[in-house]
């Protein structure tokens, strides 16, 4: 069901207005922002790296990372300006430093959740290490890439927000900003934090893997870029409810499948990977699948999952993921994420209707409630 | 040699102006930014880390990190804001951000480096990991504290660049500080990397690790915090390029004698350390033994270091220590020691003669020279 850019989705849901065509102005916008953020990570390494040894390496392992990213955070921070101004090169300036906000969780999650893959390529701490096996430098080549990956994401975050900082938005602009983009780095970090709890405590409440799914993924990944850009617009508190209405259902939507694909996805050769499942990770289709079995359905799928001891043993994946599956969990969670996209598109209608929002802003929203949902890209 | 405050150094250079006390004022300043820091992690804390489980004692553990500071780098921001200005609450609420920078590096290196103590106590990373045994949670506890020390860094990171914007300094002042606040952060960050690859390629050559050690420590601690305060103050160039001569001689002073401390200290009771021996730092004190050394005693240094394997099996630290002391370069480093302080000395009298320093501010510099080259606290 995925579409690039609603228009398929429009004339699924038997829409036929004339708006400007939506793949061109998003992917512009994907365009410019990708641009500006190699182009920033290019400068400050030529600018603070250039010295060190191995430096033409790390800038290009960063450069690479950040141009691979889906830029869905700056997207709909771009949205939540445009929902309110006029297009500006400046706001997108502002909003191109949250994929490096982004490049900063993503380097340093995957240290902390010892991820090897990610956007196609070895994660990048796992590529420093290689790099320090190659060099055959001394010490640990993985405590080296861990820390390597650590401190590249350190500087990320400090980019991030010299790039908002320094994004050519004018002093008023930006003073409606900062309050939600500090409230998001820390909502950020603390959620990873919440994560790691969550994941130690084995098997929490639903709720409480709700709350730090929608701390860590749903608002930052939707919700708070479209609120931060929108109020430095200078939306109202009516678009900024609407706006937050729809990022919270599209975040959660887009966790929720992301925690499918965690069990039941599949990569480059259409092996699934299973990789929530080997980690042992407390996600929204686990804790769910849990909540749903009888009695020793949920017997069977603990054991396999924390075995009778502490020792962490190999999961069985295969095993987990039939089980995951006979609850009916998975059902359930595409019921939820249907729902919640459906709400959001409601919204969006809604707005449309009563003048709230442009139709050009709200077919690029509709595409992207429908991207997060599906995640085939 | 300690001195606190700088008046009994003053009589031991046979000056006695009736200057205001030093010891008040600094101290003063110390009390005021301690009280700062306290209050902003305990703020920040409350704001976001509430609603987590463990979060009190997660807040109580930072909020003692922070309390238990030297805050040398606090110290010389104030300073450079006084060398130009007169007092302010705003620019010591900016400067007290730097202590959140300092706690940062401290919380992220700490766990890089594995170091178990920290300011008299156990690390972050390994109250962390000890907090989660006493829990009972599964997963690695060392692997949760170490992630959850690098988080709470992160948190330092993001709260120290929001004192700075919230320290209620105007805009043009801010702005005429951003860009060496932004540089320090990067280098800062750039530091530890070089820093980590020094290590890893075991014997990098001296005037590399100088330069590590200049980016890292002597900037950081010195020369970058003076340099930010005088420039928020509107310093003229030729009050910058004098502070910044001064801290870069403080700078390498203090970090040589952490060079100097980290294979000869002692501990709380007594027992020499040698810790950077155990962990085969390649520091400026390693670094000058060998190049002091002749070949016969440097093959034995690099075998007691370096083994005759990549393998880490522990290092005999008395025999290198003896080893080092037989080079000479303790004593050597001695001399670079005394040689920056008495010429960072020689500039404060300097400025004072011609105008250019007042002489409270020249008063806390003198000392600060001295606690810094010697670092008995």
């Amino acid at each position: 069901m995925f579409v690039e850019t609603g228009q398929a989705e429009q004339r699924e849901r038997g829409r036929s207005d004339p708006a400007p065509p939506a793949r061109s102005w998003a992917d512009d916008v994907r365009h410019r922002v990708r641009a500006q953020v190699e182009e920033t990570v290019r400068l400050r390494c030529a600018e603070h790296v250039h010295s060190m040894h191995g430096s033409g390496f790390v800038s290009g392992v960063l450069t690479d990372f950040v141009a691979r990213g889906k830029y869905l955070r700056s997207m709909f921070g771009y949205l939540g300006w445009r929902s309110a101004a006029p297009d500006s090169p400046a706001a997108l300036n502002a909003v191109a430093g949250l994929e490096l906000l982004h490049a900063f969780a993503l380097l340093q999650d995957d240290v902390m959740d010892g991820s090897l893959l990610r956007r196609g390529r070895p994660t990048v701490h796992v590529q420093l290490a290689q790099w320090h096996r190659g060099q055959r430098l001394s010490g640990c080549p993985d405590r080296f890439g861990e820390s390597g990956a650590v401190l590249l994401g350190d500087l990320c975050l400090v980019w991030a927000e010299q790039a908002m900082r320094e994004s050519g938005l004018g002093r008023t602009v930006l003073e409606r900003g900062w309050p939600r983009y500090d409230a998001m780095r820390s909502e950020l970090a603390v959620g990873q934090f919440a994560d790691l709890l969550n994941d130690a405590r084995r098997v929490p409440p639903l709720d409480e893997v709700m709350d730090v799914l929608r701390r860590k993924s749903g608002n930052y990944t939707v919700r708070r870029p479209l609120e931060l850009g929108a109020a430095m617009a200078g939306a109202d508190d009516d678009l900024l409810d609407l706006l937050g209405d729809y990022g919270t259902m599209v975040g959660e939507a887009f966790q929720m499948r992301d925690d499918v694909l965690g069990v039941f996805g599949t990569d480059a050769t259409g092996k699934p990977t299973g990789d929530d499942l080997a980690e042992r990770k407390a996600t929204s289709l686990v804790v769910l699948a849990r909540e749903l079995a009888g009695p020793a359905t949920r017997r069977e799928l603990d054991a396999l999952l924390y075995g009778s001891d502490a020792v962490d043993g190999p999961v069985d994946v295969p095993a987990a993921r039939a089980l995951i599956d006979f609850t009916g969990a998975r059902r359930r969670l595409d019921e939820l994420i249907t729902t919640r996209v459906h709400g959001a598109l409601r919204l969006v209608d809604g707005a449309v209707a009563d003048g709230r929002l442009a139709d050009d802003v709200a077919g690029v929203l509709r595409a992207m409630a429908v991207r997060c949902a599906d995640r085939i890209t």
